[in-house]
């Protein structure tokens, strides 16, 4: 069930509606996931944490892809300019010294190699069908509802928040060099998402907009979701990895 | 690692091409999955089977929208003609009397409501995901590719003749009635795969096409393989279901 189906059906506020994206949040983003809770408790192995940052690469690297996208469908120059910082964080004036890089690190600081990571070859199938149903709903939603499946990141400096400080005090092959990545995510984020937010809430000017941009920050959470849980369905204690995938058992 | 990745390297006769794409089947189709082999062993719950079969109602009924999408792209109106016999399989003379119907008969024989299957809206996201990654590749893809991705039907006799006698003789509920789908399967599985494998073998005539279509197969099988992965992740003993999708433990 989900219980955001009918949200809006008489129509919100904009105070109204922001509540109920925050709720969106409380409910469904993936620091909820139970692969989450085990990463802060330090109980997830070196292998495990291989496996999550080489899966997580492939998301790391459609988001540029995505907001691109999005900026080719958006009319107005002033929504393009500031859409376009988003590129710039992860492609970095090169391609390799932004964001994109930085998780390259933090993959190769966990022991994988840098080809294999950047080859995509070994990441699940349904981490790829999961980031392909994003830069599709990108692709072929409303600019709104584009705009909309950003928000998850008004949550993301909290997940940031506990990730990072457990990382580094529950394994001991984590540095503060290899999670450079996170560094100046929350400062990113909350600049993107609170104008995201604002854009949001002034266009959602109908009660089937409103249910639009709600429906389409669920969409974004059982994206990050789907890609925890397929990591658990492969790598979890009882996984196990689907043919073709990256198997820490076996030499890639 | 793939270990199709290169076998079209140098170059392959039709003959060789047709025993390579035989191989993809013997080490990636679904029947390999743990959950096939829980489910023809009888040891699934009747809400398992209920998940599978809500689940498996996603790939159904994208099925004759990505035949469609076939014949759209084909320019030889006698390709198009006999792919067009898959659309009618599966949508009949009225939409409800085909192969998306008997389906439904087989979830609602299982005790699920009919509206809560057509809505979908309860199926994983993960399904979601890698039923629209399916479509995509039609869409997408060179049509070579696309009627190779078809081709794990070269190999859905086999499954079902394990299936049907298995659920018949393990599950007291399930009957001969409500596994009406899989009747006139194999032999409109045979016909269509004999087609599509004539023209894939004819059409390759290169070692990156050949490569293509092998690699077609192989994403096709990851599809079917990633839809029972996120229902064992769901479903299964240790199993959690995600936010918002079927759980046989809530009312829907």
């Amino acid at each position: 069930m989900n219980e955001f189906a009918d949200a809006a059906r008489d129509g919100l506020s904009p105070e109204a509606l922001e509540k109920v994206l925050r709720e969106v949040g409380v409910s469904r983003y993936h620091n909820r996931h139970p692969l989450h809770h085990k990463m802060t408790a330090g109980s997830l192995s070196k292998a495990q944490l291989q496996a999550w940052a080489l899966n997580r690469y492939c998301y790391q690297s459609v988001i540029p892809r995505k907001d691109a996208m999005i900026i080719a469908r958006a009319e107005d120059p002033a929504f393009r300019a500031e859409w376009r910082k988003r590129v710039e964080d992860h492609d970095g004036t090169d391609g390799w010294n932004g964001g994109i890089a930085r998780w390259l690190k933090l993959a190769t600081g966990l022991g994988l190699d840098a080809d294999l990571v950047k080859s995509q070859k070994s990441a699940l199938p349904a981490t790829r069908f999961a980031v392909g149903a994003y830069l599709s709903f990108c692709t072929d939603r409303t600019l709104l509802e584009a705009v909309a499946s950003s928000l998850t990141e008004l949550f993301s400096p909290v997940i940031i928040g506990e990730r990072v400080p457990a990382m580094l005090a529950k394994y001991d092959y984590v540095t503060e060099d290899i999670l450079e990545y996170f560094r100046p995510r929350p400062a990113q984020a909350s600049r993107d998402s609170d104008f995201a937010l604002a854009y949001v809430l002034a266009k959602s000017d109908t009660p089937e907009k409103q249910q639009a941009v709600i429906d389409a920050l669920v969409f974004k959470c059982d994206v990050l979701w789907a890609m925890l849980d397929a990591l658990e369905q492969a790598y979890g204690d009882h996984g196990h990895v689907p043919p073709g995938a990256f198997d820490p058992k076996r030499p890639q």
